[in-house]
């Protein structure tokens, strides 16, 4: 049987109208012996996706853009040289579909940091076919960005930990979370829910950092030690000193970032996850003068990573929290709410196109 | 004899009229059985004594500040519990004068983070009086902030190592600089020619990278392997995935981060120990993400990395690049210079009071 050569799925063509999807076919990427085509179940609605849409993070570099990177399908083809995946099995994909996999970022699992890497979708192929996005029928990419699903999770609670679990688990291990280590996690929102749950699953003592009390609720009940309010003066003194790392999901330009960062013991570090549309206010090199401490980013994580995570999530019994399953259809109205930040804590769509 | 109670110094009360040097007497912190009172021979001009006697970094904390913080001097006074030092003995002071002494920091060799250290000026101590700095006669503090000068170290070059060689000294070790690294060092001027200098020496393989290709013959005889002109499109380019650390003294609100931060290794870290009187442009946590890179600070080091230091610059010869040495009373003419980028690398005084 010859390979698929296109699909369809819900994409935006102008950022000015980023809730006006529609329906639209498009070409697949030219099928490589490694690679693996899958029948697109649930996708998890990012605030990525938003981004793109709304043209916040600049304008869309393809026409018409299909989002979604938190992808969980059936196989429905594998290449020849494909030995980990079969025609059937259930797999993910996240927010990242190729590398060049030839450098030494991506033969030591630091392949989302490749320079030829390739973004899900509002990306192009080598083979200058655009890489569209979850909110589709079928996506097809080299096997390397894609994951088993272990049985224990539910396929629509797994769709959102390949970009939201992900994107916070990575830094995490890498920084050091674990016993006998004080992380505080910032901005309780999809990436925030999954980082307190990773964080305590890891092993270290977890104070959320919140200027939403609606939050500790949750917060708590997710695993959190500690919930602290942001809206209150001097919050951050009680914790001079007390923490090693703290891993930040807010999506803003104002964070407390000299409160934040007063709390870290010397030489600690925020890594912000978030990535707003604007440059971050008011940040001077002397506001981390006081501790030699540090401010970062991180991008995703490696296949590696992921196995790791999904392995712990199916141990640890660690899953989203979902707002609402939503037909793909409605994938302008799950736009709208996390533009609006009105989800709780996750949308994952489900497919509605034949 | 009863303990000197006051000296005098050239000092500032305007930050309008920042060169416009006045002689006050001004009284001495009350004597202590730990302190060390030493006659002042030498003073390094500093960035920071411009940026707070022209109320760069905000309104002067004192109505008369005696800026310097780069002090050699003779010890004329020790309190009974002072072991280390004799009268008669060569001994330099930096930029803080006291901590608590009792804290994790404190007892751990990390006495500039404490959140009671005192600055050399600019300050109070904990007994009211104001920390008066190095453009005068006399400076009396706690021995913990006083260095043993070693012989085969001028007075005059010492003196700038003290605040300027400590700043980038400290940063350098504790972030790995040595055999088998790769070290970017940005902003060549008093503290950027030390960090060429200390970098070479700890065994790093150094590279400079200058908006100044007039700094490029110095930046090479100071040590330098290489010099990078920041001004050439694409410079960073050929040096992508290159870089373990870079140390930027840059004293500017633009530096070209994006560039810089993407010749970094994954992990890698810019510390900026140039503090420029705004906010850094442009800075959102996207420019990290392509190599999970950050950006931190430091504040100057501890007396046992300035020990070490001086150690080293013993042993190795290293010493400043002295523009000019003149006399106390001409402190306004080397601040003007040091406002206008005009020093290479570093004006002294020399002690012209009585």
């Amino acid at each position: 049987m010859s390979p698929q050569t296109s699909a369809k799925g819900y994409g935006i063509s102008d950022t000015s109208k980023y809730t006006d999807f529609t329906v639209k076919d498009f070409p697949l990427k030219t099928s490589q012996p490694d690679d693996v085509t899958l029948s697109i179940e649930f996708c998890g609605v990012c605030g990525s996706d938003v981004h793109t849409v709304t043209g916040g993070w600049g304008p869309m570099s393809v026409p018409f853009c299909v989002p979604g990177h938190e992808i969980v399908g059936t196989v429905t083809e594998v290449g020849d040289n494909v030995k980990e995946f079969k025609v059937g099995q259930r797999v993910g994909v996240g927010a990242q579909v190729l590398s060049c996999l030839k450098c030494n970022r991506c033969k030591e699992d630091n392949e989302q940091y490749c320079p030829e890497q390739v973004d899900t979708y509002n990306a192009k192929f080598p083979d200058g076919v655009e890489a569209q996005g979850g909110y589709s029928t079928t996506i097809r990419t080299n096997e390397r960005f894609v994951f088993s699903i272990p049985e224990a999770i539910k396929s629509e609670d797994a769709a959102p930990m390949l970009c939201a679990g992900l994107t916070v688990y990575s830094p995490l291990v890498r920084n050091g979370c674990g016993p006998g280590k004080t992380v505080g996690i910032v901005g309780i929102g999809g990436l925030g829910h999954f980082a307190i749950q990773f964080a305590k699953a890891l092993g270290a003592h977890v104070i959320v950092f919140s200027h939403s009390p609606s939050k500790k609720e949750d917060s708590l009940s997710l695993g959190a030690d500690e919930f602290v309010s942001t809206d209150e003066d001097g919050f951050a003194d009680k914790y001079f000193d007390k923490i090693d790392y703290i891993l930040s999901a807010a999506d803003a330009e104002k964070i407390p970032l000299s409160d934040l960062l007063s709390t870290l013991k010397i030489d600690g570090k925020i890594t912000s996850v978030g990535l707003p549309d604007k440059p971050w206010e008011g940040l001077q090199p002397q506001i981390m003068a006081s501790n030699a401490s540090c401010i970062g980013c991180s991008h995703i994580g490696s296949k590696k990573e992921a196995n790791a995570m999904l392995k712990l999530a199916a141990e640890k019994g660690i899953k989203p929290i979902i707002d609402e399953i939503l037909p793909m259809s409605q994938a302008g109205k799950a736009i709208e709410a996390v533009k609006n930040n009105k989800v709780r804590y996750r949308f994952v769509l489900k497919q509605d196109l034949k």
